[in-house]
């Protein structure tokens, strides 16, 4: 072998190295006892920490990237921990940290490596968690999945259920840029929207002590109250109309646009907050705690007996099926021109019918 | 909408819940609070069961689907559990269970699914494990991430280190089946090789009272060497002949094509045994144990203070850097063809030089 393949070589190695150590350099957790290649699993060492409960998830960023909504690497760095982090807080656990598996194209650079790393890390450590190991493989196609580790003592972990009719819905803020964000992506420019959604993790630690069921809004308000819905075969009465639900640059952009607010509503790309129930009866010291925490939820509705989702979106009141809404999107075969199509129709129809 | 439109759109959102389902349709863990889709992640209850160490890992099938390494879909689902099994066995835990996250093409048949499903619940029963949750995505390419869930009790964990010069290296079995499987795939097929590791999770339970260190051989037995050479900064003398180490299939195999033995544990597709370092002076403990549960464990060789590792193949003997044999196959960039080539101009290198 000449000396020039020989430094190639050497070179080759060094990439490979550094695609193998890209999920490898984070901070570890104080508890981890391997260093990365130590061991073949990571070990956290939890002497004298017992917990009632091990909570975990998987989830990944995979459509967002095939569908170029998520292009800018920090974003989808950031969004990789943000996800899971959202899902831990939604049961009210308190998380140990991720394990991160990147699959990645080899056009990749480093460059955007580092973005990618960048936006775990700056995660990270807004939610005091740690990536405790992971796994990077050179694809054909670039996709990350997450998996969340976390555990829950003293309280009860949260569900998506019990709801009962007169159960008061609660969001933890105001909704719609997830979906304002990706108009703007697959459509028009209109505004300059900056999508980077905090996962709830410190208002689901305020929470837990008063819900009954949370669920977060990753794919959007419809979605997560037809899972509700259904799952506790309740309706759910939206009080307060759409449109003042919507965040300030959403309202802004339904009404430059003329889009209704339920349709920025709909889904299927969230905002990551939490939406919870609180027993009527529990309503009055509910509030008055949050008043005293300087916080003050979103209150969006009620669960009703009768199984449909009522809601008024500007001048129309709509009486729609629970799963109706929801159902959109993949009966558009996620394509994101027909499904705009097909809610434009929807909001055309109800109309027709009032 | 048509009675026909209404009726299709039924079973789109069918086939779409089918494959919503697919990771869902598992065996439930005892302890496991959720079913599927009752919150926004799993929750194991662990009330009254400490652990000291937490132990997790993530890996995937995705070289092994793209190469077409694996194409049936019930290897690729027992894989996929018995990769992230292998691991936890490593280091001597005991595994909860275990989050499956699928990307499949939309061209996959049910057929595939249940096979893949199979392939999973089979391995999980020999296991005695669970999935515990999971995420399907509908991509433009399909690939299988795992993420194992496993604690500690009682014992050490066990590391890819101590080793010292002088501790000895045993295998949990003969070796180079995952190699001949790869060769009778890519290049001529020989014999009917049937492939489905079995993760030495019951071995590990003896095994872990008595290693300083463990590893397996998902990649191969040189690349897991040169890993436990490079971290413990030993060199390693493999004492048995390679041909001796290979089990009888690739044996044959070996003989019938004339590949010099090493080849066949040049990896970088392994078979899923352990390798384990036990003190000198604990040897005639050890292998009395052994004796007494009626198991025979494989003696590889024994670590050595000069940083090579030495072997004899066939007529051959041999002393290379520790990575030179590992880091053939990303040098070739993981073309196998290429990779082969490679291989076999190091043998004759090795020959010519002798």
């Amino acid at each position: 072998m000449k000396l020039s393949e020989e430094i190639e070589e050497v070179v080759a190695n060094k990439e490979i190295d550094f695609f193998n150590q890209i999920t490898s350099n984070f901070k570890s957790h104080p508890m981890q006892l391997n260093q990365t290649h130590e061991a073949d699993a990571e070990i956290i060492n939890c002497k004298g920490q017992s917990a009632d409960y091990l909570i975990v998830k998987t989830d990944g960023i995979h459509e967002e990237i095939d569908q170029q909504l998520y292009e800018d690497p920090y974003l989808i760095g950031w969004m990789s921990v943000t996800a899971v982090i959202s899902d831990l807080a939604a049961v009210g656990s308190e998380p140990l940290g991720l394990l991160l598996s990147l699959q990645i194209t080899d056009n990749l650079t480093k460059v955007w490596l580092n973005e990618f790393k960048r936006g775990v890390n700056q995660a990270c450590e807004i939610y005091q968690t740690y990536v405790l190991g992971g796994d990077t493989n050179i694809s054909l196609h670039t996709s990350i999945n997450a998996t969340g580790i976390a555990t829950i003592k003293y309280t009860k972990p949260l569900m998506r259920k019990p709801i009962i009719p007169g159960d008061l819905i609660y969001s933890t803020g105001k909704l719609g840029l997830g979906n304002a964000y990706a108009y703007n992506k697959f459509f028009e420019q209109i505004f300059n929207i900056q999508y980077k959604p905090t996962a709830r993790l410190q208002e689901s630690r305020f929470i837990r002590n008063f819900a009954n069921s949370c669920i977060d809004t990753s794919d959007g308000l419809f979605p997560a109250l037809s899972i509700l819905s259904q799952l506790n075969q309740v309706g759910i009465k939206i009080k307060t109309p759409c449109q003042d639900l919507l965040c300030n640059l959403t309202h802004q952009l339904s009404q430059k646009t003329a889009i209704p607010a339920w349709i920025f509503l709909a889904g299927p790309h969230g905002e990551y907050e939490l939406l919870f129930t609180i027993p009527a009866s529990d309503q009055q010291r509910f509030e008055k705690s949050c008043l005293e925490f300087n916080w003050q939820p979103l209150l969006i509705g009620e669960a009703v007996s009768k199984l449909v989702i009522e809601f008024d979106s500007e001048n129309l009141h709509i009486s729609s099926e629970p799963a109706e809404i929801a159902n959109l999107y993949n009966q558009a075969g996620k394509d994101v021109i027909q499904y705009f199509k097909m809610l434009m129709q929807k909001q055309d129809n109800w109309r027709r019918n009032e």
